[in-house]
């Protein structure tokens, strides 16, 4: 049984504000939260689940005193979701750190501006698949933590780090490529690609000035010449172009 | 103003049972209507448009019969989108024909029992972009005309078009290649790709069984070895295997 307080708190999860004030977010649903516990079970700080979840993890969720049993109705008035699964986790963020991978000897990605939270869940599954450990992002982009954020990207907010970076403290060599998509940059896959920076731009305007100076190597998707949509969407073109870098790079 | 009548029958067309009795579908926006209207005029059965619209659109709407100016609330009642924006097309569908691509002679897709809209739309945006023509989809897949698929789809509804066909019909000689996307097939980027269909599974169960048995040639999108996301979304699989086909092939 959950209390009006708790409540009261896991709703106002919901809201960016309060994530950033209590250092806390929520991940749902029987697949991702089952991940957590398995491989970061530090990071839950309440879980409230049906009796049926419990049962079925009785063996790490039984004697935990982080448990709280919900019916489906209480389920229902804490839940991001429209069709809550079961489960939902109140989790700890993870703590700030300074990155640690050197962009000059892996491709990783810089997304410039990223206001989507459903495209920002699917780069770090395209990041995870093609084993980009860390990535950068603007300080304006969407939030990590943004329920629809962790939904979409599944267990990959667990494997791969976000760092809320502006561009300049992410370049500071300027012998390391800085790759940017663009409309009329050079065909992708007629270049030979190197490690380096990918910025993708935002949704509806692209990469923004400040940052397009910065570009060394404009990269484009060439279209068909049949094509008449004018572009691709942002994990779209995220992902041909970590599958093209990784083809060339990694293989 | 719109009558009772007009909402009640624009608002039966959010449900596949009345597009499917009238032969008629929803699309909404200023960016595609405004695209159906330049390409397709003769596709409009009736337009419900804000004065803004209107005026904006005067040399070819204002005249029109078929349009009906309708006020913010007007809109929101009819609409299928949480914010409506301008305008609401009711379409009249595309006559059924049957292929006329041939698929011995370039590289198209079958999907097998997509059923997210949202997935089907950024298909065809995909298809739009490398120039394959027209995709073929299993009878039980999504609707084409679901108002989702259409707005995810944008304009590239439009260009592709899309035949609701089972496998055996679409692959009527056994020397066309047959490609698809399982979990342990050849490598996509070490092979040499060939004109040809390529199956794309169903979002969580992968290519049923009866059409697993017609690849030909199985493919997999190699991960990273660091990588533990079991699988990419059936829309970033299909990115990325129409690019690596469109750079083998076409370029």
């Amino acid at each position: 049984m959950i209390s009006k307080g708790q409540i009261k708190q896991v709703k106002a999860l919901h809201l960016k504000k309060f994530r950033d004030e209590q250092g806390l977010f929520i991940a749902e649903g029987v697949k991702i939260v089952s991940e957590i516990i398995h491989s970061h079970p530090s990071m839950i700080e309440h879980l409230f689940a049906t009796d049926q979840f419990i049962k079925a993890n009785a063996s790490v969720v039984g004697k935990s005193e982080k448990a709280v049993c919900v019916n489906e109705a209480e389920l229902e008035r804490i839940s991001t979701l429209q069709t809550p699964n079961q489960v939902l986790a109140v989790c700890k963020k993870f703590p700030k750190n300074n990155p640690s991978i050197d962009i000059s000897k892996q491709f990783s990605l810089y997304l410039d501006d990223i206001r989507d939270p459903g495209n920002l869940g699917t780069i770090l599954r395209i990041a995870d698949w093609f084993g980009i450990r860390e990535i950068f992002v603007s300080e304006q982009s969407t939030d990590l933590y943004n329920p629809k954020t962790i939904q979409s990207a599944m267990g990959a907010f667990l494997r791969v780090k976000v760092h809320y970076m502006n561009l300049d403290r992410v370049v500071t060599d300027s012998n390391v490529p800085v790759y940017g998509a663009v409309l009329n940059g050079e065909n992708i896959y007629k270049q030979k690609l190197q490690n380096g920076l990918i910025i993708i731009g935002n949704e509806a305007n692209g990469i923004t000035e400040e940052n397009l100076k910065r570009i060394s190597h404009p990269i484009t998707i060439p279209a068909s010449s049949a094509n008449q949509t004018e572009s691709l969407n942002a994990a779209m073109a995220t992902s041909i172009i970590c599958s093209e870098f990784f083809r060339q790079i990694k293989l």
